[in-house]
């Protein structure tokens, strides 16, 4: 894979990769605690759910490994003081919930500060290594689901910048294409921070993988052509009854591929999955400066003084989904059902 | 209405406001010849289907009215010219072709040189003037399918820079809001070329009247959330059986809004209407230049090397349209019968 990586950890810092400034630059930035990263992760240098979890780990790692007093007591502090503040810097991902719980309950069962330590590093990197393993199953899984000519399309950037590798929608085309299927992928561009634009359209042309450009408004056209056969993108969060918050302009997409037939499958690992909410009306929906609406690489775009609407994410029901791709394999309805499966609830 | 006038007649030129500049600059394009016209048509400078089919008109008209040599003869061989060039502009709105049909056949009709330049300017002047009316009467009929406190979806922009003055879809909230009604638009950015962002925002705002802008990506979101009562969008042609070409977006709009029981509304004038075919299989779809969806600004956004797709107009299928709001009154389904009928065919 040619492709950049989304971060490294070096020195003990943590580099990420800045997507703010893709394609056309390749910078990272230096993170020595949490609020570094929690920054990087406010401000969308770093995003897609499952990549959101990882630089999180790190990031309360991090504050944990650079703890400076001897104190178990004091370390716990600074504990949850990172813990709090990575958990507020967005709200609709689950995987950041899901991975910063997972790194504190394992600092919280250390005996001593050095424990503490060693114990957070490595759970991090586990966190890391795992979703590229999952990654990869979802991938193995998935590839399943798509057949030699297909033509797929896909919203926002679910690949390898998404997550600590691989990627899970495009990780399911990668494996696709990895098997000798050809493919041609459609890329919404996904206003309003055009990740479709930059990122996928990046990581697939650096792959080779035929991509084609639309605007969110094009969905409708292609598929009344019947250019597509097939819809896959990844999640932020999924609820018990399958129904599932990702990048805004998604829940169009569903609409319209009920309406021409065409499946529609979600790419996540279950660590996207809440086990604590069975609907999606109870999925927190995150409203983002409308600037980001109002202007396009800091070019204003509107009239001064209109206002404008930034939910960056919006809920697709179950009833919509085909099947939800995961490293524990193909959950198809009812969901209710079987999703609580597939996590051993 | 504080708003910018479309076209302004003076000196014997024509000075098109070119809308690729608003809402930054307010700048007139001098047109002295059908090439001048045809040139901001391509260009996209002056857009909608009304005010193309009346820059058409005008174009024309100067091409004859400076038409030098003293020869009916010579002066139909112009014609023929000028009508050419100025057809092969743009292939999708209906107005361009109805409008130079039109001052065509009355140029046609002219006993000599001088009494043709003076039919050709007549005519054009007329069509304007008529457009104007159309959408005056639009509204009129319009306007009573709003109910105070509607918040209504629009898509593109099809108000008074789209037309000779007033607006199809904004005429009918125009009127609305003369009458006392208080609304709100919901305006789609509408991407590539942002007419929502730029163009329709522009003009609400102008005239007060309270409007949000999303991005096309986020009309399922709205409309999930109980936002909208209402859509009403513009036209660029429309087949006997209700079958419209539109703004490329539409579509998805009216999928979704049949998904959530929303009314769907097209409003235009019935030189919109192609009364020469039957269904939208037979409306023919401009493809612009990809170069309109890799950049914003003139702004590349996508990696070097990608491709992309640029239809500028989808077709929304009669059955998902509520109504057409035409000057000679509401067309309801079924289309196939009462849009010849209100067409008088």
């Amino acid at each position: 894979m040619k492709s950049v990586k989304t971060f490294i950890l070096k020195h003990g810092s943590l580099y990420i990769l800045d997507q703010n400034l893709l394609p056309g630059r390749v910078e990272y930035i230096e993170c020595r605690s949490a609020e570094d990263v929690a920054d990087c992760i406010v401000r969308m240098r770093i995003r897609g759910a499952p990549a959101i979890g990882v630089a999180a780990a790190y990031g309360l790692a991090l504050s944990i490994v650079r703890y400076q007093a001897g104190d178990l007591e004091g370390l716990r502090n600074e504990l949850e003081r990172a813990y709090k503040l990575l958990r507020s810097t967005r709200p609709t991902a689950y995987n950041l919930f899901w991975a910063l719980d997972r790194v504190r309950r394992r600092i919280l069962e250390a005996c001593s500060v050095d424990e503490a330590k060693e114990i957070a590093l490595n759970e991090a990197m586990r966190i890391e290594e795992e979703d590229i393993e999952a990654n990869r199953r979802i991938g193995l899984y998935g590839k399943e689901l798509i057949e030699d000519g297909d033509r797929i399309l896909t919203h926002c950037n679910a690949g390898a910048l998404a997550t600590a590798g691989w990627g899970t929608a495009l990780g399911v085309i990668r494996s696709a294409v990895a098997d000798g299927k050809k493919v041609k992928v459609y890329a919404t561009e996904t206003r309003p921070k055009l990740q479709g634009a930059r990122l996928t359209a990046f990581e697939l042309l650096n792959e080779g993988i035929p991509v084609t450009l639309i605007t969110d408004g094009m969905v409708g056209f292609v598929m009344a052509r019947g250019y597509i056969d097939k819809v896959v993108v990844g999640a932020d969060r999924i609820a018990l009854n399958g129904d599932t918050a990702n990048k805004i302009g998604t829940y169009t997409i569903a609409v319209l591929a009920r309406r021409h037939g065409i499946p529609f499958y979600i790419a996540a690992p279950t660590s996207t999955i809440d086990p604590g909410i069975r609907s999606g009306d109870n999925i927190p929906i995150e409203y983002r400066s409308q600037d980001e609406v109002l202007e396009i690489g800091g070019v204003r775009i509107a009239p001064d003084g209109v206002e404008a609407l930034n939910p960056a994410f919006d809920i697709t029901p179950g009833e919509l989904i085909t099947a939800i791709i995961t490293e524990k394999g193909i959950v198809r309805p009812p969901y209710i059902e079987n999703i609580p499966r597939i996590l051993d609830l």
